[in-house]
């Protein structure tokens, strides 16, 4: 087998067979086929496609290219969640705690911030104490004593994907959604759940900007799932506007607890109780989703929820006290208002501006190896729907820096572009968009 | 500017400024631009193809890569050729000294065999003490004192494409059209001559098999030539079957000599002629094609032609002797015929069976370090057109190994498959398609 040939073949349009898919997964990772074939190879793959046998071929090789996980020492049915990543997005800080307090053991791998994205790794770490870096053995160990444990990927989880990731990174070959779809599914399935939950964002602060991508992403994600023999369903939802009110890692966590108390923001409550039930049925931990979500609903009342967070944090050595005394997170310098300058309705909250406004302030990372700063970040006052007068408060800006100097200015002004205000008033837009699982599309309205 | 930028805007199909163009082969020469990216591009580019100012400022970036060569210390309007590969193309052979003898100055750079299409240094250094590496001065020395010089590629004359064709040929970049149009005439541009006559070959042993894609070939290297100030003519001309009847380096040496004599095949001598005729035109030595075609034809009937061969031969350190005595020529140590098993009428003679049988016996070399053998070969007895009875001489294979060992029983095989013969009578198959020049297309019928 000749990897030319293989190049030829997809970029003639043809269908490449699972064995020539594993000859091209394991030579590159193993470091037999050179970057620039595999480049040649993306790109000709951006523009022909894969039909859904390539794809699952090419998700499963890539699966089984490293370590995978087995996660049989845990009782019980694993349901395993991921978001396509957003802006202000803690909904799995929310979510592991609340679907473990319902008895759905969860063994998370999460991600860190990249870009105008945050991550959950950096969320949790600004808790004092809290330690992601856990081993397999101990991931699991953690699952078996408190139900739940979130820790980062480990170094040789999918090195295909790191390998092929970091290759499409510089050759313009990222947004092509098979290996989008593959990238994702592939450390999905090496984490060893029974069943996967997808959060797929849509709108301006995603990854799709558009609802039709959204859904085809989406699309393609579950019949990799289903080939692989995960229960998968994914759902669409608004990543147009930043979810929930805090932008910035101390700050999340800070929502997060709110959230988990009861008191959360209407929209990631709701996306909460939305990802869980679907976790929550696919465990068999309830018969519908209506039953699931009511059972969710009573453990944030009874505090289950929040008691389960707390569990988290002191497993995974962080300072429980954290749940009674937020002020403990780490904390900015200063509080910046960013004034609106005129009155009306907020029409648009444009998700990535906020994001980049929160990178400004060093919340995020630019590049893979950047230093985060876990105190800072966007605390936002007013979102689609609200009415402002001239004056008001639209946002905060958590600082660490003089608010003259150029981060905050930098984030002043993207916050306020951010904004789009109108006279007329605007109505408040949909969370979630539909769902996708085996049996096909499903559009809400 | 970043080479990120660029791929992604190749990819979405916009059209990458002079700038632009000069940054990439620039940094992929220099090695600043690693060859990932690089394969990526040129994917990209296979889909999205090259405007006509893409294409042309490419060309002028690659030609500028390294040295380039100035012919003005020789008087008069210098003409290149270049043909686009065959079997049998012993053509520069003959135009060469031809169009020298007319008064026209060649100093030619010549590429070698690879593959089934054979190479004019090759066949050259079948000459005993022909030595074609040249440097610049030699050549242009060599042109002044006898008027025609053939060398190879010096090393530093268009690195870029060196280097970009090594790419291509991995990762299955090869066949885009704006990339075969620049890196041929890049060389062109870069080797100094005034006016350029392209052969480009068109049929079952040419690069390109389908008419019209010669003709696109044609019309985008004479953009580019024009573009480049170069007056450029591209003759689209039969590969369908081999050129004359000698395939093999030795054997095309004598055949070329014949030619020069006035004896040579009819397709050969009719190639030479139109081809020649467009050099005198472009270099102002005949007011039409007519008069240029009627003075070539006396200076090959006077032996002129032929002197200026040996002129050329001893000039680069051969034994002129070859001309008087082709037996002085590497001869083979047995001749086997390839008969005809039934009679008929021979309607297909496939041009790279017959190369490939030449490439078998050791004539041509498939990696580019392999050496070649310059006594053996192919000689054709039977053409599209003749007729054949059974038990006649088809072909005869030149050996330097027994008519049992797998070299001559695999050529034997070839050129068994390389003929087409049917009951019926078959027509003799035009030479010359057409031209193009900056007018446009001419399709002759």
């Amino acid at each position: 087998m000749r990897v030319y040939d293989l190049i030829l073949k997809k970029r003639s349009g043809g269908e490449l067979t699972g064995e020539e898919i594993n000859f091209l997964v394991k030579g590159y990772t193993g470091g037999t086929i050179p970057d620039y074939q595999m480049a040649a190879l993306a790109m000709a793959i951006f523009f022909r496609g894969m039909t859904d046998r390539e794809t699952l071929d090419l998700t499963l090789a890539m699966a089984q290219s490293g370590d995978t996980i087995s996660l049989r020492d845990i009782p019980g049915a694993k349901v395993d969640k991921h978001s396509t990543g957003g802006v202000g997005d803690k909904t799995t800080l929310v979510l592991v705690p609340l679907v473990a307090a319902a008895g759905v053991p969860v063994a998370k791998m999460s991600g860190r911030s990249l870009g105008h994205t945050g991550g959950t790794l950096d969320k949790l770490e600004s808790i004092p104490g809290f330690r992601t870096s856990l081993s397999i053995a101990e991931m699991i160990r953690a699952v078996q004593q408190v139900g739940l444990a979130v820790a980062g990927q480990t170094a040789n989880l999918v090195p295909a994907d790191k390998k092929l990731y970091a290759l499409r990174d510089v050759t313009a070959t990222v947004d092509s959604l098979p290996l989008i779809a593959a990238s994702i599914m592939s450390k999905k399935i090496a984490a060893g759940a029974d069943a996967i939950v997808l959060d797929v964002k849509t709108g301006d602060g995603a990854f799709m900007k558009k609802l039709e991508d959204s859904f085809a992403l989406a699309e393609a994600m579950v019949k990799i799932g289903s080939g692989a023999g995960r229960e998968t369903v994914a759902v669409i939802t608004n990543m147009d506007q930043p979810l929930g009110r805090a932008v910035g890692n101390a700050l999340e966590v800070q929502e997060a607890i709110e959230a988990l108390q009861g008191k959360g923001p209407a929209d990631l409550e709701e996306l909460c109780l939305c990802l869980g039930a679907w976790m929550l049925r696919l465990a068999g931990k309830a018969p519908g989703l209506q039953e699931g979500r009511e059972k969710l609903k009573r453990l944030l009342e009874s505090g289950a929820a929040l008691e389960k967070f707390r569990e988290l944090i002191i497993s995974q050595h962080g300072d429980g006290a954290v749940i009674d005394n937020p002020a403990l997170l780490p904390q900015a310098a200063a509080v910046l208002p960013v004034r609106a300058e005129a009155g009306g309705c907020v029409h648009r909250l444009k998700a990535e501006a906020i994001g980049r406004a929160a990178l400004a302030l060093g919340a995020g990372r630019e590049r893979k190896e950047d230093a985060i700063d876990p105190a800072v970040g966007v605390a936002i006052c007013k979102k689609v729907g609200d009415r402002v007068a001239p004056g008001d408060e639209l946002a905060r800006l958590h600082l660490n820096c003089a608010p003259g100097d150029p981060p905050a200015q930098q984030a002043r002004r993207l916050v306020m572009e951010a904004y789009e205000i109108k006279p007329e008033p605007a109505v408040e837009p949909p969370l979630i968009f539909g769902y996708v699982d085996r049996s096909g599309r499903h559009y809400l309205d």
